[in-house]
Formats: structure tokens, C-alpha cells, sequence
């Protein structure tokens, strides 16, 4: 499991995790934007810095064999310590050539994006894009410290911030009414850092504890899918017609629709339904992406989902009230016609 | 750790291991040398194989590419078993292609060679050459099971036999005098393949005791480096001439001159010394390979081996008596010179 550092001081919290591993020498992984906009501002000693280039669709093969390179051209050695600093794409790549350079060299994480810190950064999951699938080649390790900080989300613009809050609200769905309430009354975008950052460290929290349970995702690691057998597909179908969505904008409403699935066949509380919908229609997230003519093409979306051990099923991860979970939900097509037909509806 | 198969009758093992994991499908990988003589032998009702070309330089970034898009094209699931049939080029391409896909599919080796057999098959070590460096990339990940039968060896070269038989008397040097005399008694090119596959799964339990007491070589693990700090640069010097050694000769000859260090360093017995000197002058290994023009580079070699952590000194594990092992001694210049010396000597 790895070390949490939650700070308002990120450049101390960094030089602090670094001194604790004491490393034979350090190397940082980052992206072109992150190398220009953060890195000045942390101004940290180390000067061996790779930046691949930014954006999800250098998450391959070719950028990995350059941070690969590199490490070796700087003689990183297997008591080296690798920082990535960035969003979930340098987390994700960054990690995974750590956990495959000299077969592991340790890694911390220093996530730039709320989407990262909630997400990416925790859990170990690390990999790159292959063969036109997302993470399709990667790795189970976990880094040996994250560091998170409200401090580089001030430069963020306010889809990536509501992107990210939508990962914190399906933590919040996972854990229980109290964080859902929470989280229903804070504004992401206006409210105060130092209250994000308290709401941020109680929803990694829910995220660290189901990992702990089930690190390699043979069972209760599933929970973590809650939204986003639905969000999956509908950020595919955004691609498909060339006008891509955040990832947090489809998981938004990846869970509204398996929060209508989880009513339809879990018996979800409708209180707590039309809570959630009232405020995805109020907090500033688009409206409905799909109409009725998307149907198919979405259902087999779902059904190619990486999370499908058998794709003749559709399983999703439901919920019977906030906090109850029941994962490996296998639901048929008409039940999921019917949840994408009553979600358009009440967000209309 | 992974379930070791010992068996004379490799395709029920392979059978019986495989219907053990219950698995989705089944994808075999192999070599185009191994597809041609070893899998028709073995009559497996498995149809899907990816054969790699065969040898040591296509351990490299294509052929694992190669086989993680047939992996894709096959439907290759999280449930799925893959099964690597092969030398240790195979079983740690195959390995690391499987510990990657998905973020890791389950294995079987069946490992084809014995230097596999008793090196590569076991132990979790996955990998490939990258940036002209071997085995650069990888990841500790170990098989399901191994299933281990002398029955591929019949059609075995004597060179690859006396190979393989090297690090077999490195377990034993490692375990103690009775293996020690066992090992030296037997002719792994004449002897029966049932006292050898007795050997073998003797010498390998010896690799499996150590393995798990230290998995990621942070100590006791790299006892098992024995004979190959010299032995590598052997390898690589031969490499180098354009005349390359089989990895097993390199570290017959790697034993020779660390057994000769730990006889100067930590009083290795004489007798013992003179012992393995006299079995390996007379079981068919080469004579020497080197001059004394060569100590310049070998000791560079040495020095840049990927075991050690720091450039400046040369890490070698000694014995101060058959199984008696002691790891991270830091030794001199003068005093491997004068070892390269003794060595050379003893063998003319």
C-alpha cells in the first residue's frame, strides 16, 4: 500500500518523501504542459526530468520507450527513486515503466489533476494504451508514496475540476449518505481549497480501503467499476463521433444511469436518485449525450467492456442504497434500454 | 510461487494444469524451432500459438509486441491461461507478455531446454533485452505452474545439456557438499533421464527454498548471482569477439574463478576447489577463453554489471565452504586479477 502525504506544501512534502526512501538518485517523469506550467513553481533539486508529450493519446508504446531510454542514458539504478508528476497519463505511464525498469524501481506519485489525485495516483493500477484499447498493457504496483496537494488544481480549468469531482462522488456513492451528502453540498469549483482537500483525503480513503481488501480486482475491487460500465460506453461513443468527453463528465453520467439500473433491479433509494440527478443538472455538467438511437450501440459497447470476462454478460457493480454494494450484476438489454430511457428523462 | 509439475509424461501434466485453473481459453507460446520439433511430439488440443522467431536476439520489444497483439486477436481474457513452451527466452518473453496484458493474465511454463528447466522456468523472473542491455525490462511475476519433464532433452544438443548442467552445480555449490558430490558423479550427456529429472528437481528445490525466503532480490535472493559476476563478463567478452559462449559454459567458467576468490577471501576449502576444477576439465566443458590482455576488460565488465548499485565497487557472492554462502562481498581489482590467474592456471 502506498505512503498518503496530503499537504498544502507540496516541494517539502516531495523532499521529505524522497529522504525517506533514500535513493541513490532521482529521475522525474512528467508531460510537456506540466514540465512548462508546474515545475517551475515547485522548483525542486533534481534535474534529470523526461517529459513525454502531453495528452491521452501519447499514453503508448512509443512514449514508454522513451521514458525507458532515458532512465537508462541517466543510469537510473534499482535504488533510484522515479517521480511522476501530472495527471493520471504520467501517473499511469510513469508507473508502469518504473514497475518495469531493471523489474521495479521504486516510484512516487505527485498528482497535478483532481482527476489523478482521486484516481489514478491510488490503487497501483499503472499501463498504457495498446492496440487501440485503454490500458490495455500494464501492471499492478503501487507507488511508494503519493503526494497530494490542493496547490497545483489552482491553474486547472473547471471541466477538468468537475471531472475529477464526479470520481470523488462515486467514492462518496461507494461509502455511505454522510460523504454522499457532503459532497452533494460543496461546490468544487468556488468552494474552498483547503475543504476540497479534507473532502479529497476522506474519499481516497474509501478508495485505499476497498484496494486493501482486494488489490488484483478478483472481487470487492469491482465496486471501484460503479458507473463506469455506463460511463465507459458513453465516453467511447463520444469518441466514435469525434467529439470526446472528460472522463469524469462520462462517469457523471455513467452513474447516473447505473444509479437508475441500481433502483430499477436493487431497489436504490429514489430519494437518493433524483438527489444525485438534481445535482448533475445544477453543478455544471452537460446535458445528455445520447438519444434513443444510440441504444444498441451503446449496450455493445458495454458488452465489449475490459471488465467482461464473458462477453455474451453485461456486469455492472449496483448499489441497493448508498454504501450497499453488489457487485457482478449481470443485466439484460432491456433493463439497460429501460435505465438509459428513464435517465434521459429526469435530466431533461 | 508457482506449483512445480515434475513429470514423464509432460502433455497429461500439461493437461491436468491447465484444467486446474479452470480457465476461459488457452494460448500457447512458443518459438518457430520449438512449434516445429517439440508441440507436434506433444499432441496439445490447444489451437491457438504464437510462435516468436527463435534465439536470443529476438528477446526484444518486437516480439513482445507480436505476442500481445495475437493475445488481442485471440480475445485473450483476465480469465484466460497462457502457456509458454520453450528455452528461457520463451518462458521470460512469454512471461512477461502474460504478467503485462490486462495488467496480468495467469501462466504455465513448460520449459523445453534445461537451463530453463532449472534456471529461467523458475522463480517469477520475466523480461526482455531493451536498449542492448539483457533483460533491462521486466517484472518479478511468477507462473501458476511449471510443469518439469527430461522428456524434450532426448532431442537437446550436448552443449545445451552442459548448459543447463552448470547452474545445476551452482544450486549444488550452493546447497552443500552432498549435492556437490552427487552432481559431480553424474554425465548429464550419457546418465539416465530419470536420475536426471531426480537431480533436477532436487537442484530446483534448492532455487525455490531461497526464491522464497527474499522474491525481489533485496538480499539473501542474490546468492544466487554465485559464478555469474564473472560469468557475465565472460559471456559478454565472448559477445564482444563475435564469438559467443552458451550462457551455461560462461558460468561454469564464472563458478571456476569465484570459487578460486572465495578460496582466496573466505577459505573456501582447497580440496573442494581442486574438485570442481577436475570435473570441469574432464566433463566436456571448453578450456579457458581468456588471456591475461583480457583482465582490463573483464574486470570493466564486472564492474558494470547490473547487480551492482554503485559503479565503484564489484559485488561478488562468495562461499566459505559448499553451502555456506556470503553475499555483497566487495572485492579489489588485484585480487580478481590474481583469481583470473589461479583460474587460468588450474585449467591449462
Amino acid at each position: 500500500m502506498s505512503r498518503l502525504i496530503f499537504s498544502d506544501s507540496p516541494r517539502s512534502a516531495l523532499l521529505y518523501a524522497v529522504s525517506d526512501l533514500n535513493p541513490s538518485s532521482v529521475h522525474i517523469v512528467t508531460d510537456t504542459t506540466v514540465a512548462r506550467i508546474v515545475l517551475p513553481q515547485l522548483d525542486l533539486p533534481w534535474s534529470a526530468i523526461t517529459a513525454i508529450p502531453a495528452g491521452e493519446e501519447f499514453k503508448d508504446l512509443a512514449s514508454l520507450q522513451q521514458v525507458w531510454t532515458a532512465l537508462i542514458e541517466a543510469g537510473v539504478s534499482r535504488r533510484s527513486v522515479i517521480i511522476n508528476i501530472g495527471g493520471g497519463m504520467v501517473t499511469d505511464l510513469g508507473g508502469f515503466a518504473a514497475a518495469t525498469f531493471k523489474r521495479g524501481v521504486r516510484f512516487i506519485n505527485f498528482p497535478t489533476t483532481l482527476l489523478s489525485a482521486v484516481d489514478a495516483a491510488v490503487g497501483g493500477k499503472t499501463g498504457i494504451n495498446f492496440g487501440g484499447l485503454k490500458n490495455e498493457i500494464g501492471a499492478f504496483a503501487p507507488a511508494e508514496a503519493v503526494v497530494i496537494s490542493a496547490t497545483p488544481f489552482a491553474t486547472l480549468p473547471v471541466e477538468q475540476l468537475l471531472s475529477g469531482y464526479a470520481e470523488m462522488m462515486k467514492h462518496a456513492l461507494l461509502s455511505g449518505p454522510t460523504q454522499m451528502a457532503e459532497l452533494l453540498q460543496f461546490d468544487p469549483v468556488t468552494g474552498s481549497r483547503d475543504t476540497l482537500l479534507q473532502l479529497l483525503e476522506r474519499s481516497i480513503a474509501v478508495k485505499e480501503r476497498i484496494v486493501a481488501a482486494d488489490p488484483t480486482e478478483q472481487g470487492m475491487r469491482k465496486s471501484l467499476n460503479l458507473g463506469h460500465t455506463a460511463g465507459h460506453a458513453i465516453e467511447a461513443l463520444a469518441i466514435n463521433r469525434g467529439n470526446p468527453l472528460p472522463h469524469g463528465y462520462a462517469v457523471a453520467a455513467g452513474l447516473g444511469i447505473e444509479l437508475v439500473l441500481s433502483h430499477l433491479l436493487k431497489g436504490f433509494p429514489s430519494e437518493s436518485l433524483r438527489r444525485y440527478i438534481q445535482w448533475l443538472r445544477t453543478a455544471g455538467y452537460p446535458r445528455t449525450s445520447y438519444t434513443c438511437r444510440d441504444y444498441k450501440q451503446l449496450v455493445s459497447l458495454m458488452r465489449h467492456d475490459k471488465k467482461n470476462t464473458c462477453s455474451a454478460e453485461i456486469n455492472f457493480t449496483l448499489l441497493s442504497s448508498p454504501g450497499t454494494i453488489c457487485i457482478d450484476c449481470t443485466v439484460g438489454e432491456e433493463e439497460i434500454n429501460a435505465a438509459l430511457d428513464i435517465y434521459r428523462d429526469m435530466m431533461e
